[in-house]
């Protein structure tokens, strides 16, 4: 296995287009992981995901930790013998519960102590133990344990708020020293991540200090819990300012396709999120023109594919018409039908990308994605 | 398209295997129907079935009409292009529906209303208007509207249930002589349905009667409700003593595999159950020693597949530690690949029935399908 490396092959403006070796493969950047929380995605197999063209996969630690357990899967043959996706894997950290289950979290200086959501037990993490769980998982990028402190738009200009959010970049510094120290995989790449909210200063300030550290790359957090769009590609800009251009930019858990194709625009090189699932799930339905609400009774006959232009195994063999009445029947099939087209939307979008940089066109891919956003197809 | 045929091509003893030429396309029997309700497998494509080798699907004429209706279907191709599965499908004709949605049902001479579970509103079907609904989905195989009654064990000495089954025998004749003379698609089949409960007189009447009428099979209809297996077998045996040998006969709705090897074993050739994939749902899992409860803890660490043997998609990538992983952890994805192997196991002990009944050997496998009925593997 070889140490991880990066290197940008192509630029078009901040926008870049690289090759991220990882012990268990190349992925191609910019990248879109699909989410498997508990070490799936929400319908979708292994095989699966390897038809639609991912090349990387992100689980997530905390929940494995509880279920079935880091022990479990490392017997296994760790997370790539456990599931079948024998390609990278990125495990997230577990901060991100700090926000997302935060009335059952109690935080202090050395780690958080959470009330476990499938049996009420105290589970107990630290940077230490992040780095060893996600060890023991195998994965191909481990991050660094933060402290995820989301700023409500209307409480940015708060005082306490300001500094409850300086505090989180201070201590998800020292934590980030923490796990750095504890990290002992040379095969396995680990990643810091910038807090700060919203605040430039406090971007930079942490980007800086977690750039000394000395990372394999770095992922912008606390982002995507509320803020506007333009808001969060500053912060990102901050960030980048200070960041060593050389080592990978990952932006966690956003967003639909304009937030990505605007965050590649910025030199953001990896991504992961819920939404192309999610909406999946609920016939929310991605197409190069806007989108598609396939329960919509203009849809009852249609026979056409969900996009003409897709080539999922969706669009090859099925018509919006029948996706409609799966959806309204309660059939299962359904979700499962748009989960696939939707991550099969990103994940060319990203092959898009990739290939507008090269050329040199980026730009108009991405005014055209960002004219798409939000648009309903009629 | 060519009218409907079927040819014997192996004997061994009353088992048979045959070749049945349908407007699109040829079964080999003994064949098992995946059930596609509302014209989908639960959680299971039509391409996902061809990769599993089935060769023809059951769809529900019932549940069809009341969504999304069958002038819909018709307008976007029949069951075929609305679906995506091209291969031949079987509509049944909502005689089924008669019992198992009893409560909602009112039943006159002339046919059928029925409250719909949909919107509630009053849904009637009568022998021709099941015809032509089937006409309208353009079905390979339709079936007659039959009153089915069923007799549970203890009711079948009584005078009165008795009488009852043999006046709804007689209403089924009435009414297939009225779908006999309504049907006009010399490219579909029409099948009869044999009624009788488990008394065999009546079986052997229905049966003769039904012939009379002339069919392209057979059916029989009204079993797998209750009576012992070894009723079952005799009230089908009963009928094949009457019915003509060179037509197809077909078991409803029936069974886990020991029941539908049985019924192989008397000379039935087509077959339908939603067994495979309700049980797949759930974690209960075929293998060919017996059956896997995938959710017990005794799993939790096993890196074999849930049949060292299969070569299903799941059996070929996931272990049953991860299936139960997936079970237990709600994820939608241990539904669908439990479904998938179990429809395998299916479709391949057809095939392999087909291939025992050519060289002579189905008695030995049959013995052996039993043998594992009901066992639990330890």
């Amino acid at each position: 296995m070889t140490a991880p490396r990066f290197h940008v092959v192509g630029r078009d403006g901040a926008a870049r287009t690289g090759r991220l070796e990882l012990a268990h493969g190349t992925v191609q950047t910019p990248a879109f992981m699909p989410v498997a929380t508990y070490g799936a995605v929400r319908g979708v197999s292994a095989d699966d995901l390897r038809g639609l063209g991912a090349e990387m996969l992100l689980a997530n630690t905390f929940h494995l930790h509880e279920r079935p357990g880091e022990e479990l899967i490392a017997s296994l043959g760790g997370l790539h013998g456990f599931t079948g996706w024998s390609g990278p894997w990125l495990t997230d950290s577990g901060g991100f519960q700090i926000t997302s289950l935060a009335d059952r979290v109690r935080l202090d200086d050395d780690g958080v102590t959470f009330a476990s959501p499938v049996d009420g037990r105290s589970r107990r993490l630290t940077p230490e133990s992040t780095v060893e769980i996600q060890a023991a998982l195998g994965s191909d990028i481990a991050m660094v344990l933060d402290e995820c402190r989301p700023v409500a738009p209307e409480e940015a200009q708060d005082a306490a708020q300001q500094a409850a959010v300086a505090a989180a970049v201070e201590r998800s510094l020292r934590w980030a020293e923490r796990a750095r120290r504890a990290h002992d995989k040379p095969e396995q790449a680990l990643f810091g991540i910038v807090q700060g909210g919203v605040d430039l200063d406090l971007r930079r300030h942490s980007a800086r200090a977690t750039a000394e550290i000395g990372f394999d790359g770095h992922a912008h957090g606390g982002l995507g819990l509320g803020e506007a769009p333009e808001r969060r590609l500053e912060a990102i800009e901050a960030a980048h300012e200070v960041l060593p251009s050389e080592a990978p930019r990952y932006l966690m858990g956003i967003g639909r396709p304009e937030d990505v194709v605007q965050a590649i625009g910025h030199g953001v090189d990896l991504f992961d999120c819920v939404v192309p699932t999610r909406h999946g799930r609920h016939g929310v339905l991605y197409t190069s023109s806007g989108i598609v609400m396939i329960k919509n009774a203009r849809f009852a006959s249609d026979p056409d594919p969900i996009d003409v232009d897709c080539d999922c195994p969706t669009c090859t063999h099925h018509s919006r018409a029948y996706l409609r009445h799966l959806y309204r029947s309660g059939e299962s099939l359904g979700a499962r039908l748009g989960s696939l087209h939707n991550l099969r939307f990103y994940l060319r979008l990203m092959a898009r990308a990739r290939e507008a940089i090269a050329c040199g066109s980026f730009h108009a891919l991405g005014a055209q994605v960002v004219a798409a956003g939000g648009v309903r197809v009629e």
